[in-house]
Formats: C-alpha cells, sequence, structure tokens
C-alpha cells in the first residue's frame, strides 16, 4: 500500500533549517519518498488551523500517503505520538486534537506510536518532527506495517469542531474557521448541511454586514463587493471580486457569523 | 517527449492548503511527476507579474516541462483553459494573457483545453488549479499527446508587455517591470535593444534620481551607493550594493523610467 | 556516493523565479536529482546567518548530498567559488566564509571550482545560481569526481564564530545567534562546553532579564514566562511558553547574553 509519499504540515515556517532537516532525516531512511509541503505557514502552536488545512488537502493524495502533522506545543511532555489509518492512508501527529477533522469525517484506527527502534537517538525535548515524526513516517512509507509502532488505541484525544448552532426559529450561528490567502472568509457552513442557500432567500450576517447574495464565480460580482460563495472545500465562503473581505469586514478566525434562510 | 518535470506559478501563497491539494492531485495522475514550484508569491490577480516571473524561468527547464501558471482572477467564467507548445514545452494556464511574455519569444501553437474528461469531477467554480490545470498538466506529462486535450486556436488573449518608447531625440520612455526580492528594480530596458549604454555615455532617470554608470558587479560600487547593472535576464536593472534601491528611490512596479542615449 | 541529493540554502526569497531557475538547470543535468531547500529565507546578503542554518541541517542528510549555499554579496567579483568535501558530503558555495560552521566541526578538504566547463554560458555576472552553483551541483550529484572541478586550496575564507569569552570569575560573555520563527533566541552557549547549568546553580541575563530555570520542555512553565532549554541543536535557548521570548526580551541576532554559572 505505501507509495512512498509523505506530506508535511507544521508551524516551523520556511526560514529556519526544521523543515529541510526533517526532509533529510525521511531521505536517509527511504530515499525514494516523494516529500510534499501542503503548509508550513500555520499560525505557531494553532492547532485547529492545522486540523483544517490538513483535512482540506489529503483527499487529493494516493491511497498509502503518508500525512506528517506537526503543531506541537506539548513537545517533549507526555502527550503521546499516534498513527491514524483512515481512507488507506496514514497519518502522523502528536495526540492534541490535530487530526479529529479527519477522525470526524473518516472510518480510523488509532495507535500509540511506542516502538523507539524507529526513534532516531538522542530523541530532543524540542524537535519530534526530526527526531520521532519524521523518522517513523519514512519507515511506514517504506513498507514497515503500522502495528509494528504501536498498539491500538481508543483514548486519543478528539477535537471536536464546532458546526453552526440553531439559535432561533430561522437563524444559525456559526463562525468564521479560516480567512485564506485572497481574505476570503471560510465559514463552518457547510454546503450539504444547508443546501436551502442555493434554493431559499437568505441573509448572512458577520458583524454590521449582511450577504443575501450567492455568487457562482468570483468574477460575477463588481470589484469589491461582498458575496457569499460555495468554496472548493464546499464552505460556504464571503468572498469580494479582486479583493479581501476580511480587510473590508475587519474579521479574524472565530468571529461570529449568523445565517438566517427565510 | 515529456519527462514528467511539471512546474508551478501560481498567487496561492504557501500557508493555504491550494498547493499541496495540487501536488496530490497531480501525484495521483502521475506518481512520477518531479513537480517544482517557481513561485507561489505572486501578488494576488497581478497576472502580469506571473507573466513576467514565468518568462524568466522556463528556458531553464528541459524538454518536456509542464509549466502549469495559476494566477486566474476570472475562474468560474467562461474565460478557457489553453495549453501552448512552445520550445518542446507545454504550458497551462487559463486564457487571460498570463502566457504573452512566452508568446512573444518563441514559436508556438495554441490549443483550448475542452477535454473534460481530464478533468477532476465535479469541477468547481472556485479552484480549477485542482481540478483542471493540476490535472490536465498530470496527464499531459504521463505522455497524453497535446492534441487529445482540444483543439488549435488562434483567438487567444495577448496581453501586450509595453516596450520603451521613444519620446524625444535621444530619449526613451518605459517603466519598472518588477522589483525582486532585493529590491533591485527591473525595468523593461533590455540590452540587446539598448546595447549602447555599454558603449556611449548614457542617463537613466527615475523621478528625482539619475544614474549614469554601468557597474559590472553588485560589489563594484559603494555601499547603498545606486547604479546600472545587466541584470541575469538581460534588462537593465537599478541596483545598489547590498541595499535595496527600491527603497531608497521609493518606487513601485510600473513606475516611469527614462533613458538618454547620448 | 553521490547519490542525487541537493540541498539548496539563499537568501533569494520565495517570489522571484531565482530558485525555480535553479532547479530547472539542475533538473536539466541530471534529471534523477532529489533537490531539496533548506531554507531560501536568509536576511539579504547574511552569510553568517546562512552558515549557521546549514550548520543545523546538514548531518541530517544521508552521505553524498549535495549542499548548495548561495548567500553571496560578492557575485560576479573575483570571489571564488569552493566546494569542499566533509563527513562524505559535498558543500558548493561562494569563497565568504558561509561554509565556515561546518569547516570548524568536520574534518575537510576544499577545492576552488575554476572547471568552466561545467558552468552554463554565457555567465551572468549577477545570478552565479544560475550559472555556476546549480551546473556544479548536478554533474557533481550526477557522478562527476569533485577531483575534475579543481584544485584543493588552502586559502579559503575562514570566519570565526564568536564562542562565548570568559569575562569574570564565574561570567562567560556570549550572544543571540539566531531568533528562529517562534521568537527563541539560540544563544552561542553549547551545552557541551557548558554541561554545568545542568548540574549547578546560574543564572543568564539579557538586557534587564534573568533566567535562572533550566526547563525539560516548553510546556512545563506557565504561559509567557521566560526560561532556559537545551535547543535541538545542543545550544542554550531563551524560550517562552507559546509566546516569543524575542519580542518579550526586545532583542536581536548579535544581542549580549552573559551566563554567570555558581
Amino acid at each position: 500500500m505505501p507509495r512512498g509519499v509523505i506530506t508535511l504540515t507544521t508551524d516551523f515556517g520556511l526560514s529556519d533549517h526544521f523543515v529541510g532537516t526533517m526532509k533529510g532525516v525521511i531521505l536517509s531512511i527511504h530515499p525514494q519518498a516523494t516529500i510534499i509541503d501542503i503548509s508550513h505557514g500555520i499560525t505557531p502552536y494553532e492547532i485547529s488551523e492545522a486540523a483544517f488545512v490538513v483535512a482540506q488537502a489529503y483527499r487529493y493524495f494516493p491511497p498509502g500517503t503518508v500525512h506528517v502533522v506537526v503543531v506541537d506545543p506539548g513537545v517533549g511532555t507526555a502527550r503521546r505520538p499516534i498513527l491514524i489509518e483512515a481512507v488507506k492512508q496514514f497519518f502522523i501527529a502528536p495526540d492534541n486534537g490535530v487530526l479529529s477533522m479527519i477522525c470526524s469525517c473518516e472510518k480510523h484506527k488509532v495507535r500509540a506510536i511506542t516502538a523507539e527502534k524507529y526513534f532516531r537517538k538522542p530523541v530532543s525535548q524540542t524537535f519530534h518532527g526530526r527526531d520521532i515524526f519524521a523518522p517513523v513516517a519514512a519507515h511506514l512509507a517504506n513498507g514497515v506495517a503500522p502495528a509494528r509502532f504501536g498498539k491500538l488505541i481508543s483514548d486519543y484525544l478528539r477535537s471536536t469542531f464546532e458546526k453552526p448552532v440553531r439559535t432561533g426559529k430561522r437563524i444559525w450561528t456559526g463562525n468564521v474557521l479560516k480567512i485564506d490567502r485572497f481574505g476570503n472568509l471560510i465559514t463552518n457552513f457547510h454546503i450539504d448541511e444547508f443546501p436551502n442557500v442555493r434554493k431559499r432567500t437568505f441573509e448572512m450576517t458577520v458583524g454590521p454586514h449582511s450577504l443575501t447574495y450567492l455568487a457562482n464565480n468570483y468574477a460575477e460580482c463588481g470589484f469589491g463587493e461582498l458575496f457569499l460563495i460555495v468554496g472548493s472545500s464546499g464552505y460556504l465562503e464571503v468572498s469580494a471580486n479582486q479583493a479581501s473581505a476580511a480587510k473590508m469586514i475587519g474579521c479574524t478566525t472565530g468571529t461570529q457569523v449568523d445565517l438566517t434562510i427565510y
């Protein structure tokens, strides 16, 4: 099953030696690995941001891909490294909830990674990306069976990602999951759960801003006009044509969003 | 001809899941592809900046390389995806002028990409990088013949990149094409068209600043001194030794530059 | 020995075409090369920063790896390109001291790269990354013997990286080598040279801030509390739990740090 693709998602940035070092460790163990960066620009320590980013990308990778997610404010403490098997792919991360979005979407098995023989020695207290996660990923992508890394567990940490809550007869209250590079506000309203916005009159409010139009594409409205659109992951996004909706509205991740469907 | 090298140039940035997702799509179709990032730091929606960046890089890639350029403010509208063959390489982009610099330099053939069987389904309205450009590039690099993607067209969009204009007996007026990481001002004066700056007295003016010296290398002048130099792409650049000429002069892309040759 | 891994460390940033162009040159010569970015976010012209970054990463790469370091304010001048062999790896860079940290740690041989037949022609005056360093690295990784590139030399430039200096009976004065993405201050006090901080009472001072606690991991102290920790490279770091020590202290690279051991 493993074919040698390993993806990396971290909050390490790209200016230090951290990411390159992890890749050196991987290639030293598995020279044929294909290493793909998903993002190293996760806000430092922001587990939920990393959870969202990797959850938008994994399903586009081939079977056998090993996804490594290292946003790890608890590095060096007793929190365990875990290995999740789901949709014929593998996910390696600290047990801090960063894989919760995947667990809530897919059937999965979780193992605590305890087989120290696959670690780099000595294991530092501050860089498990280099000493635990990278070498385990390389061995796994190289064909070592998942069961060799540790036993199945059921007491792993599952963060709940808030879904919109019904707060009135026709009103649901949600929030902004992420603001992307273009300033689109990705809300936690998913089109599959709110298909009526395609058919009915609706109003989405973010602070004093009210949106009542669902666009088919970004270029449909005038420059700088705010509208709603179904984003590429299925979440409703507040967008503007060639402008940053986030700047226009002045909001951040977590900002409250209300949807009324008439 | 195709050898599996695919380059990516986008305005997606590196913090979101967009670039990683495109790579997952490519590897799912063509596991042996070698994927190279040219730049994901194009200013959002800046077609001419992307046109310049890819035009400086493509000639250094091997025959058969597939270059994918996704700066696409019209995503989801009727604008077509196109495939250009030139110098034994391939270029895939929206038909918005982003490949114009290559078309103006090289003999080329252009196809409208219409063969939906090579797209990822369903095609979103907001992320054709993932659903059209990445899978088409992967199939092309994997050996599918260009003609299989669509018919030759001649009505594709060609932006004209301004060349310097003669505005006086000895004066040409041009502008700043791009400011690079080091603050060098890359002008649209190309040494092949203005070889006399090597032999004759000249004066280049940018706002109140006047440059009369053509340096052989950056380190030749004093720290922070402004001079002209022939950049690595052949364009005349306004530079300073270990300092940002752009900050010293206070100019941006598009700023007017005048050249007088005596 | 060479296995085709080439790493790149530069101050080119990721928005221009420079890095992608170097990769195109490498793949044109050695299509099977595996190219890994260590960092392109070195502060422009900062040789000592690049020296530090590559020195933290190289030992994690497999034998035969070719490391290319291009921070090169003297590009186009008489400064030589050099090739260093050490720990069964190769290092290619301008002769400006950027490989000094490796030379001070490992047995090494140094050659001046003079064999112009391995250069891209014509060689520009401003972009030796493209015209000299990338093609030489590709040929070397492809199996050309090191001796083919030029003769051994002994007069290469060696920068000395300051070690802490004893400035009192129990006091050593050092400085901040680098501030990482998380705001940790990496000092030039190495645990191997100051093992007593693990066993004795100590005080490290940075400006008005005094640190007396050596933590085992980042999460051990309260949020925003300053402490000392042994970083993943063995240097003592001033850190805070999920906060930027650099911002809290307001210091930069080079800031003086004093250590008193009682």
